[in-house]
């Protein structure tokens, strides 16, 4: 029997974080029968994303990388706070990665990385999700990278 | 019990446009089981974006998040063609916000507020969807913003 | 009774390419209950997009409408891939476009009739799908094009 992703969080030394409040009129997770869709993430603190910036001119590939793992952390509060934790995820169907990205930047799907890499050691080969990856021009707040799901529950 | 939507719509001064002709060969909302998706909505008339160019710039945050609510409106007016009216939606399950943004602009959450306020003052809670906003370089037909939307049906 | 997919896809001359390989810890197309959702593509050789750098300012409209038809194809490969075919698919509900756009280009909404016209033709009125196009400021690997789709099975 796999490890509960609860506990393999645990393991990896890792917790989630509190959800995001969310930045307007939406909410964090929406359930919608058996998915939950998680709005898009940023890493912000007080207001200020943290890091901020375009990815490659003010933040590099590695510290994006890092974002995009912490606002998937996010992600998975979101859902655990609608579904009661985040053992109850059977599937990660689908991640966007959105990455400000400074001209010449063309590694989005590196960064993406950051996010799918965490959720496969969480959730094994459940959390491979399909993915699309992207740079925008601008993200809310300046932040470097935001992260957007849809989990499968049960 | 609560105030149709299509009553509502009405209170608040509001009617449903016209849907818009799609821009190529998509289908303005497909329904997919008990869901509908609404293909990405911009105001244009007569083959022009109404208002056009990049948020801040050329569109004032003010005025984008008008052209977020009435493409909004577009939007619902699209699924009422497939399914017979705003009335049979019961939840607006996801909002993506994607405004054509001037270098330096970070708000785009705030535009996408111009969509989401209208949806909770059309459904209440159920009108509260997950969002996702993001700043991309261009639109087309030069328009300010894109939204598109996932609704469920009932 | 309409010709089966796999039949008319010969019938235009066409062939499934080889579905791409992942960059990155995702999966091609993901299996959910009766739909798959099919991660971004883009068009590459060798780990390098092809052709490569932003549409209109390095890739005319006439090309980029192209690779979002060959993008199209792959995504189907990868669907076929993991459902075994494409006669299995009933319906495309969903299109994204991203175009990596130089200053001034505004017709993505052309671009993407390069992925939906070819679904068009291969699966009449059940491929003409919701669509959101949009133009990105980069995309992975220098592509000019990236395409995914949510289809339905059955």
């Amino acid at each position: 029997m796999p490890t509960p992703p609860s506990v393999r969080l645990r393991e990896l030394g890792l917790e989630l974080p509190e959800p995001a409040a969310p930045a307007g009129s939406y909410a964090p997770a929406v359930v919608d029968g058996d998915h939950v869709w998680v709005s898009g993430q940023i890493v912000s603190h007080e207001g200020k994303a943290r890091p901020s910036g375009k990815v490659d001119r003010d933040v590099d590939l590695a510290g994006a990388k890092a974002v995009a793992g912490q606002a998937t952390l996010q992600g998975l509060a979101a859902i655990a706070r609608v579904v009661g934790g985040i053992d109850r995820i059977r599937r990660i169907v689908r991640v966007g990665v959105y990455v400000a990205s400074s001209e010449g930047f063309t590694r989005q799907h590196e960064v993406g990385n950051g996010a799918t890499e965490l959720l496969i050691e969480l959730f094994g080969e459940d959390g491979r999700p399909s993915r699309a990856s992207m740079g925008v021009y601008a993200l809310p707040l300046n932040a470097p990278v935001e992260i957007d799901l849809l989990a499968r529950i049960g």
